[in-house]
């Protein structure tokens, strides 16, 4: 099954949780709780930060770091510990906090993680790469300086492999090939999987891949790279619990990804924007489903000397017109095509393999299943008294 | 033949020379001036700073960069415009340089060139990554957001592909393999070829190399990385002139290639150190020839949308062993082999395709054939007036 049973699963172990106040560390930081880890956020507010500068903000009410760790810890919940730290400027931060806390697992969610926001200015881009990388290689420098042994969980992006995959069904991680080098004579390996990004941002996730392999080589650190996919889907088990909790909803252009996109037009009863042909076919997983492959990861830590182990977390794929044709056809919507504003190869084939969280145990939700009480749900959570909202969710 | 013989070769052509106060760039600077290239050196002091921080200095007195750029003049060579920018820290100034300036060749050497500072603290990776991976974006970020269309010359290092290269030829950049996709669906593609850098200053130039890719697909840059061996020998046409213009030696365990090591251990009459076994083998090429290698590059531009050219910038490959064996056998030193402080495949296979450089008429000078005189020379201007000189150079 998807969820762990037992309530005390991770009972005695240090999670640190990098990045644990943004959209998917906030409720993995809760959900390590609630299976009774100690939990520890580092977290410097720049997702909060970035809002601000570029005048965007979550639909839902998001409450400052404290009052969150306050509430969950009103409701029941166990005490988090939170470290305001700037993964990608403070070392000697980032050393003292692992020499304190001493995590048996890190989950590495601190980077900027929005691919228009790199595409869109050079201040973008350079943001993009100098804090990602830096961050990264912070976070790897400090555990080969500290000689700590905790499992690093990365959140990596289906989007390293690059859409346009020539016919191949994508791999976990690493490619098997037969190698022609300049003399003709031919090898057989098995390399890690020549990306070709698509956006700077996805790019960083590429460069930190090989930063990740160097330091699992040279310094034995034990590395899970997860190669996620679009995620969507606002609350979890842990979030819905209280308002103070709620996780953050984003819609606009940069942060919204088309999932959050098309719901609010929905729901708002404006049709649903599709970027060009809407041929292009994307991996999807909802956050609930993130959660599951987070827990089962983390339960299944690699050993030190072991490669990087790269996983694909996607719950299914799909084209953007099917996605656009199931939200239309539980809410009434219209659908209609404008410009790409990105450049992507459009109509690609997108088939991965992800045989990994299948033989764990993990049973994703689809979007059949549960899209329909998703857009309700948060029909209630944007319009909780019914105010103003001006379509019928079916 | 190996040079241009028209001394104007390059007039009406403005090269922007990125830290051409260093060992490959001042004389690079120096050659492109001679080649009646209108040469704007940017740099800041970040080798000399290096020098002091660490302790280390060259066996050769340099004098300031300001001071070199008259002697030139004083010499009958051509102006040199210069810019004290950190490249890495400084986006606003390099963007106003560029602008300024508009290069129609830029030759990127601002990089920490290391490997041994890049592995031998937390502090000297971190500034490896830090430094070199913003350089290079800042760079690529500016040259994107201007619109100049310069070709961008990088010096790379032939470890991106790494020593332990599993009986392959090594391609120039580009390795052909029959991929085997996730269900066995086998695909033939033309990848980066998939490096295993041996240290972390390797590793930024194979970051370096992603970057490059993206940003000639996305943004059209024409770009040529240089993937050079060892770079040996201290005095080239140009700096021979005045000894205000001479090149940086360095021999200590940090900045001193293997080659430098060994000429002033033979010339103070001490035995030649081998790290290890000394069946490790690299690839070597002499300053000279390195200039002779640029010019050739400079002269066949890319075009506009064509894929990074990546080029093997190397002379010959030696085992450290025989390169003992031949400065052993010119000066009569002893050979000694010590414990490799290095963490490096010992008794690797190294063939190297060198085609470009060669069809464009490129003819390699071999320690067989210039070894001797160059110990002779470096003789002279280490000890010019004989003094304390301990051994004989045959």
């Amino acid at each position: 099954m998807n969820s762990f049973n037992s309530p005390s699963f991770f009972a005695g172990q240090t999670v640190l949780v990098l990045g644990g106040d943004g959209f998917c560390g906030w409720p993995a930081a809760l959900r390590f709780s609630s299976l009774a880890a100690r939990v520890v956020i580092l977290d410097n507010g720049a997702r909060r930060e970035t809002d601000r500068r570029l005048g965007v903000t979550s639909l839902t009410r998001i409450h400052s770091l404290q009052e969150r760790v306050d509430a969950w810890r009103a409701t029941g919940g166990g005490a988090i510990q939170t470290y305001d730290i700037d993964l990608a400027e403070n070392y000697a931060g980032l050393r003292r906090v692992l020499l304190e806390t001493r995590p048996d697992i890190i989950i590495h969610f601190a980077e900027q993680r929005s691919a228009p926001y790199s595409m869109m200015s050079p201040e973008g881009a350079r943001h993009s790469v100098d804090n990602n990388i830096r961050a990264t290689h912070n976070l790897l420098a400090a555990l080969a300086e500290t000689r700590l042994d905790p499992h690093l969980m990365h959140l990596g992006t289906i989007g390293v492999y690059g859409y346009a995959t020539a016919g191949l069904k994508l791999p976990e991680g690493y490619l098997k090939v037969t190698a022609h080098g300049a003399d003709g004579r031919a090898v057989d390996k098995e390399i890690l999987y020549p990306g070709r990004p698509d956006s700077v941002y996805h790019m960083t996730k590429m460069l930190d891949q090989h930063l990740f392999e160097f330091y699992a080589r040279y310094h034995g650190i034990r590395i899970t790279d997860l190669h996620q996919g679009i995620v969507w889907g606002t609350q979890t088990a842990e979030t819905g619990r209280d308002p103070r909790l709620v996780n953050r909803f984003d819609h606009d252009a940069i942060y919204g990804t088309v999932t959050n996109r098309f719901i609010v037009q929905a729901l708002e009863g404006r049709p649903l924007t599709i970027y060009g042909s809407g041929s292009q076919t994307r991996g999807f997983i909802h956050i609930e489903d993130m959660l599951t492959c987070l827990t089962l990861a983390a339960a299944t830590p690699t050993a030190r000397g072991e490669r990087v182990r790269i996983l694909n977390q996607i719950a299914e794929t799909s084209s953007i017109n099917a996605l656009a044709r199931k939200v239309s056809r539980l809410t009434g919507a219209e659908v209609v095509h404008v410009d790409n504003p990105r450049c992507e190869p459009e109509g690609n084939e997108f088939e991965v393999d992800r045989g990994t969280f299948h033989d764990l145990g993990f049973v994703a939700h689809r979007f059949d299943e549960i899209l329909g009480t998703e857009i309700a749900q948060l029909g209630d959570l944007l319009c909780p008294r019914g105010e103003g909202r001006r379509s019928s969710v079916a």
